[in-house]
């Protein structure tokens, strides 16, 4: 197919070309000077990424789920229990893989396409009385499969409410550089993410932030690990380096992201993915169907966007029809989604250009696996929002 | 700025990764028998793009200028009469080159926007009967200026029509591997292309077809001439050498290019140039202003659209505007189209997105720059377009 | 400092410009027909470099210290015993994760710079009729530290002749790709490597080669898991997907670092391997001092020589001149062997210049240190053993 | 073949890492403000790689044959004398090219191996008294051929003594930016290099440095021209433009290679060749045989050695050994040099230990190809030479 692919899923995202440049290039000695000074220029810059000043950052080779278990192995001792809520694929998925690392897990059942009510949190840590508390309480910020966002501030107060001292675990996977994540004000305990979404960069790292408390907890307590044992980690990164070989690579990637970001500077990225977000959002509701997933419009996601197929259109004709003939990727439906949603992302490096091609492209698409819906009406929208400039309303905050 | 820019220059176009990789490589021994075989993969590729089974294919470091200047002084001698048309930049900068170089021109004016009349060059020819004919009649197939397109086959009738024997040298350097060039049908004896538009390389290449009379004419005649003397080139290159160091790097690309433009088909390249400019165009003729500058529709360029400004609009306002606010570049208007004209560039690696982006930017910049305009209206012309599929009619043949 | 450094650390290794090329790409979709392509082309090669015609492979983002703990938690319980041998970095800290992991680990001490007695593993095994034996015994087939290899086939004959069902699990990190790997015929249950040494990939990716036994042991038993669970990924992969992101750019170079292997053929990458270690081997001989930590010659390692400084020499600054004078950087002592060796690495893509250029190196790095050395000694040595051409005697099988 | 080749032509050179990333990038607006920076960037640096503060540079898509030829349309008129010197292929090749343009050419025969005498400089012009006077003189800088270098301080004393105003156009094409060209100092007034040599980059640009003398005879004077017209240029560069599509992506290069070489400094980098080149001429004068074809050590070029082969050894062999056994490629014999010669160059990214690995890699061919060397002796006399640290005499001013 000519021309560049539209690669469109909540990620991984597109590499711009100064982080492909940044990472094509020779091999060093990770323990070599030059090593450990680009080690040591990376963790102010991810501090910021997660809102925090006095997080302490701690990078794995590895995935979002490395990260999951990185930020369970090291505060949780087995046996313990932990509060965790399902309206979409990746709650559920954190409940089981919390549960065969040997965890005792509660999954409060909500409606996918919902956020986390405040006041359930609330009730439950309220409610929890025992002998056996709950030892965290695990939050999906930004729920990838549905284009849902929580309310972390709202649950950070309804634990404070409860009077509960729970850990506060925050999946900030599709999140993290994508809307604002604020560790310090939320008194987050552990957050994680990855590279390959708002921080521009190929899969291959999982990244936590982990605060003074969970520190304390993990310095003797935790379970049985060795490779996600942040201790060894955060010693010799005083001085740059490693206990591991790490994944060079995209550290460089890595260093070119932050610069990236730290030139557009975070709000300027926030209010670009909101602006983004909203053009997608105005464009879907101009066709009048399909539909936006996420009930709440004050928990719509700014970096995907979870579109409900109207009845007669199959999910996987669509993607195929928008790679085959536009060379347009999209998400799929995930779990209890699967056949009937696609997911459009809109995160990491991106502009207003490309946002239309999509929505354009989406058009297209749909009308060719026989939706009548007139061609532009949806482009025409979200140009409508794109024309009033940065500042679109409602911006998460 | 966030993303990807549009680079809708008529040239140099996009460089696809898959020749950026090709061209990321060390350097090789450019006497040695890797290079050699590279050498000799090139040239029957480079036949194909230029319609011809029989021509000889010589390629030079340089640039379209480059090009012209080795298509005059292989086969004319000081003093020789060219004809030309002046209906662009490209066709009025062609004479005085060609002028700086010792040969006499006449120009025969024509509007900017009308395509070479076939009748005027039967006329001009018929009427040559004095002791110093004309040697060569010059045309440019692709006006980039106006994005006009010759009738190349019509005018080699008018020649043959007015029994005239004058060389036909064929400026091809925003029409190749874009629209269809036909050297053996059209007895072309010279044509001319620079590697950065449909080809899909950087610049720094100009490349020739010579057909046999013109290589028959360049054994003995000719103006003094070193670097762009094709006989060395010719004789080194049938072992695959080259008599001073070609630019390995851009050989390395154009195998890429060449491999893609076969894996897609002559044919399908052609259709595709078509269908991205067929969208262009609708587009515009819905917004009813701006307008297309080439007068004629059988004319219109299938790489460049060049399009007249409504009074009020500077060209460098909307550029400015294109670039700064949506990372869209826009060429300029070139001559006495300075200031009036904006062109829209459709060629090289390209897809429908990407021009529905194009449309879609374009469609903002002039509404950011004062004009009232419907958005979306160009958008869902273009979509209609490309809904229809591959084939839309009235392609050049 | 101008030109390419000389980068001659056991691992990471240089990266080819074929595989930097593999690797500098866009985003593919890691759910989409491309990538599923992808996956499924991997395994028949890393199957090959394993010496496994019905191994089950398994690709984790991580590093070999990752790759261990993969091989552990699949197979053991909590709790159950392993035997490690301890005559290097390696060794120890393997038996020091392990025990962190929850297994109690019997660690026999060795002197580093000596191999694993195949009679002390079968007198171990012979006398181990407790009732809770052995589950497993670890072996670093070639210990990075001292460079020193383990003779596997005499280990597994040991096994079979003490009687013992223990399961053999292989650390092949940086023996795999430079030296013979056969799994199959040493009856290897789990085998672990690393992308970043004779796969010559940057670090970031962990692979195992995993037998009939310990999948069917992996099934219902092993220790509490889920990022290092193999089940789910065996499971994806037969449709070419993972159960969670995997590193993508990792795995494209990966295609193409099996094919350059391929290419070379296994054996000739072996006899290449052998021979320039036995030319490292020969210069250092021929300097009389310093000299080789490895103590038997059968155990040479063919990917990295341990060097024992003389008296007078500081490690540091022996690194430091090679590094800061001549752009040689050379592995350091680890553990107990710090400050008084270094690693001269000489696996992964490599040649006969090369190896040239780090000896006359280390030569000018040493008599710039102060050791009284004849210029040229070494070279001269080594420049015997590869004017002999290919074969060289004493390969390992 | 594994590893990295050995690439030691006297051009093209290796690539440093830095300049294949500076040109691996996007195409951008060559009429936009990103590149007008970037040209406008690049004209000091060259200035000063030239030793000019005064000259106007030029730059061109091209080869040095291209340069040639527009050092000469600029100022001569067709007809005029020029004084040439024949000591190698590249002289010869002037000559004949000269004449192809029109030019009256006188070549003083040398021998191969010779330097130009400034006394002959002298005599030549003392007697030219004609009404036709020379209207240049052309010296080739470093006679890529032979490995001899020019003293060209002493022949622009030699024209000042003769009291001839001829204009002095030197081919520094292989000592820019490897030894040290003054055009200020000297007087010269046209002086143009090559891409592909001390500049480091791929071939496809030739560069001049036009005086005042010169510059103000092309305003009016000169051949007919238009590719190789300088004024044009000159006028657009002022807003850091091109009359003509620019090869943009060897610019990016260009900025870098500027760059690496001010950071290196000017004196540092005639240091370090010279420095490389003492150590390949010990290494050759130690072989015996062997030997070196520039006659005078006062004239030895530090950018490439010519050694002679010893009767029986035919250069294809060598060459042909050298680059299927060792990866290492030379430069072949030119003109009646041909068979007889091998070159070795040492210019561009290079150090120490490439160029023992060069030397050690030729010990290994000739004795491979039947030459009796004792393997090693060549090597320890270079090292001796880089032993000694940064500062080797001798180096030219």
């Amino acid at each position: 197919m000519s021309g560049r692919p539209f690669l469109q899923l909540p990620g991984p995202t597109n590499l711009p070309d100064r982080i492909l440049r940044a990472m094509d290039r020779p091999i060093v000695d990770h323990r070599g000077p030059e090593f450990a000074a680009l080690t040591k220029s990376l963790l102010p810059g991810l501090r910021a990424a997660f809102g925090s000043r006095e997080g302490t950052v701690v990078i794995y080779p590895g995935s979002g789920t490395g990260g999951w278990e990185a930020a369970l192995v090291n505060v949780l001792a087995p046996g313990d229990r932990v509060l965790t809520f399902s309206h979409g694929q990746f709650g559920v998925a954190f409940a089981q893989g919390a549960r065969k690392l040997g965890y005792e897990v509660d999954e409060v059942p909500l409606r996918w396409g919902q956020s986390i009510p405040a006041e359930e949190v609330e009730a439950r840590l309220g409610a929890d009385r025992g002998a056996r508390p709950y030892r965290a309480v695990f939050v999906v910020h930004n729920e990838t499969s549905t284009g849902v966002r929580a309310d972390v501030a709202a649950i950070r107060a309804a634990m404070d409410a409860a009077g509960h001292d729970a850990l506060l675990i925050l999946d900030a996977v599709s999140s993290l550089a994508s809307m604002p994540v604020r560790c310090d004000e939320w008194r987050v305990d552990v957050a994680l993410t990855g590279s390959q979404k708002g921080l521009m960069l190929p899969p291959g790292l999982a990244v936590l932030c982990v605060g003074q408390r969970a520190l304390a907890i993990g310095q003797e307590g935790g379970s049985p690990r060795n490779f996600f044992d942040w201790r060894p980690i955060i010693r010799e990164n005083a001085v740059g380096l490693f206990p591991y070989t790490p994944a060079t690579m995209l550290l460089f990637g890595l260093r070119e992201a932050l610069a990236m970001l730290a030139e557009e500077g975070w709000d300027a990225v926030f209010a670009r993915h909101h602006r983004l977000a909203s053009g997608v959002r105005a464009a879907i509701q101009a066709w009048g169907e399909p539909r936006i997933l996420c009930e709440d419009p004050a928990c719509y996601s700014d970096s995907v966007t979870s579109v409900v197929l109207p009845d007669g259109l199959e999910e996987d004709d669509v993607r195929r029809v928008a790679r085959e003939r536009f060379g347009l990727v999209l998400g799929n439906g995930l779990g209890q989604l699967k056949g009937r949603v696609v997911r459009i992302g809109h995160l990491g490096a991106l502009n207003e250009l490309e946002v239309l091609a999509t929505v354009a492209g989406v058009e297209l698409t749909l009308r060719e696996c026989g939706l009548d819906l007139d061609l532009g009406r949806g482009v025409a929208a979200c140009q409508r929002v794109f024309a009033q400039g940065a500042a679109v309303a409602g911006a998460p905050k």
